[in-house]
Order: C-alpha cells, then structure tokens, then sequence
C-alpha cells in the first residue's frame, strides 16, 4: 500500500449540483462513445466508410483535447459529502469502458447491480469475458466492504470461483459482508445471468483492508472503497 | 460450463493474410476510439464543444452501423491454423476496451505482456484499478495454460493477493505453469509497474481447466483459452 496516501484525494469547491450537471454533460458523450465502441466491434461496413468514421473521431478527439488535464480524474470530494470518480474503470461517469454499472445498497444490507453487457465485453463465444466479471465483482464486493461509504476499504485477497459461462446480456451481481473484526473484512459475491432468481455462475469471496493511513480523519470516510 | 459447446466456435473462409488485413483496417479506428476514451476523461472543454464531439461521434457511429452484424464477433478460426477474436475485453483487435495488450511466448516457458495504461483504466487515484489487474491476468493465465494454443482451457479458480497499488503507465505481467494433470493445469502469475525486474504488485494463483466437450477434437486446439 506504499504509494497511496490521503493526499491522493482532492477536496474539490464544486457543488453537488455542479458535479452533477458535469456528469450528465460528459456522460452523454461516454453513452454515445460506448454504442461506438460496441458498433466497431460488429461493423462490415468497407475502408472507405472506416475512413470517414476514422476522420469524424479524430475530430471528436481534438474538440475535447483543445483544453484538457494531463492528469487522471483521480478521486475528489466537496463538503457536501459528495464524492466521485469520474475516469474509474468500472463506474467512472466519463469513462467509456466502464460498464454502466449502478450499484444499489438494500434493506437487507446486500448490494445488489443489474447490468446489460454487450459485445464489448466478451471473451468465450457469446459469453461475458472471465476477467470482466472479475472487474464487476471486485467493484461491488469492495464497494459493499466500505459499508455504504463509512469507511475506506482496498481488496486484499480475491478469489473467484468459476461455475458456468455467462452469457453477454443481462446479468445481475449481489455482494453482502460476510464477517469483520478490527481492519479486515470479508464479502462474499456471485454474479448470474438474466434475473436475480437464476443459479449463479460465478462466487467469490474477498478480504479487504481499512489502510493505516485512511484511519486518521483525514480523507472523508464516503470516499469508500478504493477500487 | 453448459452454455458452451464446440459449435460455438466458427470456422470462416477467411485466409490469415484476410484476417490480418482486417485487424489492420478496424484496428486503426480502435486505436482512434482509445484515445477519444482517454481525452474524455481528461477534457475540460464546456457544453459546446461537448455537444459538437457528440455530433461527430454519432456519425461515425451510424457510418459504421450502415452494415453491421447483429452478433457479438465469437470466437473464429480458418483452415491455417489461425484464430481470432476481434470482441475479446483483454485482447480483441476491433475492441477499443481491451488494453492493447500483447503476449510473447518465451523461451523459457514464461508468458510475458508489457502494457501502457492510460487514464482509463483508473481504480485508486492514479492506480490501476484492481479489477482491470484482474482481467489482465485472467486473459494472461488462461492463454498461458492453453500451452501456447495447443489445447482449449478455461477458468476454474482464479485467486488474486494485492500486495501494493499499481500505478498507471507502463505495466509488466508474467504468467507460467506451475503443474498439471489430467484436464487440470495450474497457472502462478505477476504483474507490477514499470520494468519487469520490479517487485509484483499483485500475485495470482489460477486453476484451469480442458472442458470435456474440447476433447473431442472437433474445435482446433489453437482457439487457446476461452476468456
């Protein structure tokens, strides 16, 4: 855990509401980004067309390049208790690739997501790549160890256990905390496909950490998990 | 492993000199869509400028879509021995998602990638996200227990410890088999920051497995794993 500290997250003057406008702004444009990525994939169109596409989001990248951070988005926070992640692989508000991932914190203290995945995230035919539901999981299960943003959480130890392929479409995930004591707590997860009620095909199990350094008050613990 | 059989994998007319020259044409463009991905995150252009890059990108994205399949791209082969998986999240050429990762086969039987990450691929600020880490080295593993594509594998247990953040940029990763038996093949692996001689980042463990129905003979040893 050498390299990161709480001087890592930056408190931010914007407003809720502010950041709030920026992500429906910005996060249109990752919507049309994402239909992009998942239509290059399925594309027969010829050189030609590819040409043209290639000319129009050359532009697109210069339009948004004309004033630009050098930095990654990084993790900020205002006041308000709002904090936010915008180029974060698995949620990030601007981050194309992120699957749109929104998690949902029940009664019953389990997290629970749906999500539709399309061609972009395969691996065997037709079926959601291993490692993409490993990425979904590892974001939720550290999510749910930071107990709805009450403290601050990084994965320790992760281990999946492969049953069944899952086929790209809808697919659901639910995490829950399985124990914890002092700086360690264990979740449990599964992900499956269509709805809720389907036989899991995918469990897993991870140990997460509370780092030494999150525990002096000086990072908001709503931050939450660090993944 | 229901969901799968040997007739999920399709044979194709396509030559390899058609198949790389195809890589070539739609790969160009994923290059494009990756650095659209990354200056999104980073942009700070106002609503204008926003509104004239989602313009642009919903023409290419219709360019595109003029003629296009309606399928995820699967898994393909052809009668050379060569196969491809253009939609693959870890590895497929027309997948702007995918880290443009690369794999060596070397000499002494180690499985090694080096990677650059940009702001995309973000957990932790200014870190690789830990589940990114794992779709890496779920791809890296699963190719390195297909025995450099000379039987089909798939994911049966993954374990994953985090040992220090990673951060962005230059990444390495190096898998190798640790044992195996029958249909099972035990895979140990890597990955750390800059260059290889550092220390690891996250160490995994995974445990592969020949599904019965690739015994058969009737899909090509050659598709390698099936993540």
């Amino acid at each position: 855990m050498s390299s990161l500290s709480s001087a890592a997250f930056i408190h931010s003057p914007m407003s809720t509401a502010e950041v709030e406008a920026s992500e429906k702004l910005y996060g249109s444009l990752a919507g049309d980004v994402r239909r992009l990525i998942d239509v290059l994939i399925r594309t027969e169109v010829g050189a030609d067309r590819v040409a043209q596409a290639r000319e129009l989001v050359q532009q697109a990248q210069m339009l948004l390049g004309e004033q630009a951070s050098a930095e990654a988005a990084g993790v900020k926070f205002n006041d308000e208790g709002r904090s936010w992640s915008w180029g974060n692989a698995a949620v990030g508000a601007r981050n194309a690739i992120a699957p749109p991932m929104v998690l949902r914190w029940d009664d019953d203290g389990e997290v629970r997501s749906e999500v539709d995945l399309g061609v972009a995230y395969e691996g065997p035919p037709g079926c959601v790549h291993g490692g993409v539901s490993a990425l979904m999981l590892d974001h939720l299960m550290g999510e749910t160890a930071s107990a709805a943003h009450t403290r601050l959480t990084m994965t320790g130890t992760l281990t999946l256990r492969y049953i069944a392929p899952l086929p790209l479409g809808r697919i659901w995930l639910r995490a829950r905390i399985e124990r914890e004591s002092d700086r360690k707590v264990t979740v449990v997860a599964s992900i499956g496909p269509g709805e809720p009620s389907s036989d899991s095909s995918i469990e897993a199990r991870g140990l997460f950490i509370v780092p030494r350094w999150a525990q002096s008050g000086d990072v908001p613990a709503d931050i939450g998990s660090l993944d």
